[in-house]
């Protein structure tokens, strides 16, 4: 019923997030109608020009290029997406797949850290990884450091999946093309960026939340103050995910964002066996096709409609209550005394817009270019 | 009312322990009395000899060779003593002091760690104690590696107290006589074994009471597992003292301590402020003369006497009930129906010949010869 080729088209169509795209599915019939009705909801929302969707050949090239680099595609809403991520509100629509996508449903535990870690460090990271391999899937994020040594161990007895920031094309670092190829034929390697996106900082965060999705459980080892293994944990700790800190000497920076999460609650953690004593009791098996609230594909779109005096309201006083402070969508219907439906039928348009930009935790905030 | 050279006399008699003092302290109106009553409460007991007290010229002469050494005696129960130390229920009965007496009076943090400490270990004891010198009395053993640090830090920024397990006149190590001797200048060096102790095994845990006695609250670094500064933490946190541990490297066993002391519960500690912030309120006065429950000195006992025919009964069905395996006071007094004061007399006799050895807690476990 979905065509995969349309499903690409809405996901990279601009102004069409992850947010957006779950709310654009969970509106309409298919994708096919979703994208045919983008031009009269940016329209409400306020745009002038039509959001751009790539043609039905465009996304067949991509298709293509990735096919045959041995790639594939795993859509949210499919059997074949892992569980857990999707439980995210920001979950990514799809994912670049190199490599055995069935290590997508095996229970998994993240390793992330510093780039400039220590011999020491590293050392610990490549010994818990493998000590944590035979039963569990490693994820990290392939940087210099910790990353690579994670995924390094995790080989030397297990799998690993390495999730990159930019194209499955674009090894970032390129001295890690290499360790990226042996994760391919041995593990596998995940995107959510398009082939020939060169990685550059936004993308990041991006990845980081996708690990930390992925993953029952997070060891940070040498994070320092406002890293991004620090970010990983703060979206694992959102999505309900355990945090397991190696800790260090108060005299090396590297050791501040790992004794800090102890501080707050992780699980201080000097071996394998301190993860696997902690983890959670899986509450969502993991080979299970996810059918979460608010998102019930394959079979699509039974959403209230809102009726159209509401929605005339709804669209009216909607817009200005969005300022430069994020606000929350469930406050936004309570004072506006507007149905949930209203309210997610004027904020899909706002977004479509381009005038409203959604954030994790059901927040809204006033779009502003980056 | 109660003659030092007394009370000297009879801290120093054969096994009479600190809770055996306390014991008898409470139980008659001078310690001249208890002296006297010593050798009929020892026969009650089952010891066939008297337990040896010094004569008053033995006991003179200690006072004068701690006097020639410009040391001098506290003694529990009189103003100078320290008022958190006298909460210990085996409060040392006397403390030999060389220094400032004084310091014994202020507000204490106690830094203890491993004698094979690492250079960064040190590095950090000596800049934390000089860091909470300014406003605390920073206690520690004198040993090796993390004391020494501890102390040299101090003393760059104020006031240190050195409890050593022999005797004033045998510095341990001898390599830290020095350093002995510059911490009796500036600040204060105490000991509860006589003049000429050479200390052994069995004198360290009684020194790390002592440590853990007199400070608000105990910061471990670098702590092996099963090591004396664990020990010390385990009493700190009996006597209901704060305990900080200093994260370290899952690589190095010298972290297991602290670590697990983290993972217990103890408050990470990565500077001075960590420790400031986590200093409790301060419950009883330091400078207050303590009087304390069931320690009423200097008005002694009004100790409740047991019947003859309750003595009887339990100077007969005690011994019985006590065995390899400690067991509480309390426990005693409910299973043989008894009440505290007969249990309290009975057990001191028993005590006093030999037969059964006082535990923290208010346990008590059958006496073997070591």
């Amino acid at each position: 019923m979905n065509d995969p080729i349309d499903r690409l088209r809405l996901i990279r169509t601009e102004s069409v997030g992850p947010v957006t795209y779950r709310r654009l599915i969970s509106r309409f019939e298919s994708v096919a109608e979703a994208i045919a009705a983008l031009p009269e909801l940016a329209k409400a929302g306020g745009r002038a020009a039509t959001p751009q969707t790539p043609s039905r050949a465009e996304a067949e090239r991509e298709f293509a290029a990735l096919h045959r680099m041995g790639g594939k595609f795993i859509f949210l809403g499919t059997p074949d997406y892992p569980s857990y991520l999707a439980e995210l509100a920001d979950a990514p629509p799809a994912l670049a797949i190199l490599g055995d996508a069935t290590l997508l449903k095996s229970p998994a535990i993240g390793i992330v850290g510093a780039r400039n870690a220590t011999a020491n460090g590293m050392r610990f990271a490549e010994t818990i990884a493998a000590e944590l391999a035979p039963s569990h899937v490693i994820v990290s994020g392939l940087a210099r450091g910790i990353d690579s040594a994670a995924h390094t161990g995790a080989m030397r007895a297990g799998k690993t999946i390495a999730v990159i920031a930019g194209g499955l094309d674009v090894p970032y670092p390129p001295e890690n093309a290499a360790l990226q190829s042996r994760i391919a034929e041995h593990g596998a390697v995940i995107a959510e960026a398009p082939l020939g996106t060169a990685p550059q900082g936004r993308h990041f965060p991006k990845r980081n939340r996708i690990i930390a999705g992925l993953v029952l459980g997070l060891v940070v080892i040498e994070a320092a103050q406002r890293s991004g293994s620090l970010l990983t944990a703060r979206f694992a700790m959102e999505a309900g995910r355990e945090i397991f800190g190696v800790p260090g000497s108060p005299l090396d920076p590297r050791s501040k964002g790992a004794n800090d999460l102890i501080r707050q609650g992780a699980h201080l953690t000097e071996s394998a066996a301190d993860v696997l004593a902690n983890l959670p009791a899986l509450s969502v098996p993991y080979g299970r096709t996810p059918t979460l609230p608010g998102f019930s594909e394959p079979s699509l779109a039974q959403a209230q409609r809102a009726d159209a005096a509401e929605l005339t309201r709804a669209r009216r006083d909607i817009p200005e209550m969005i300022g430069a402070d994020p606000v929350g969508v469930d406050e936004i219907a309570r004072r506006c005394q507007l149905s949930s439906a209203a309210v997610t039928a004027v904020l899909l348009e706002l977004e479509l817009g381009g005038r409203v930009e959604t954030l994790a935790g059901n927040r809204v905030v006033r779009f502003t270019d980056p």
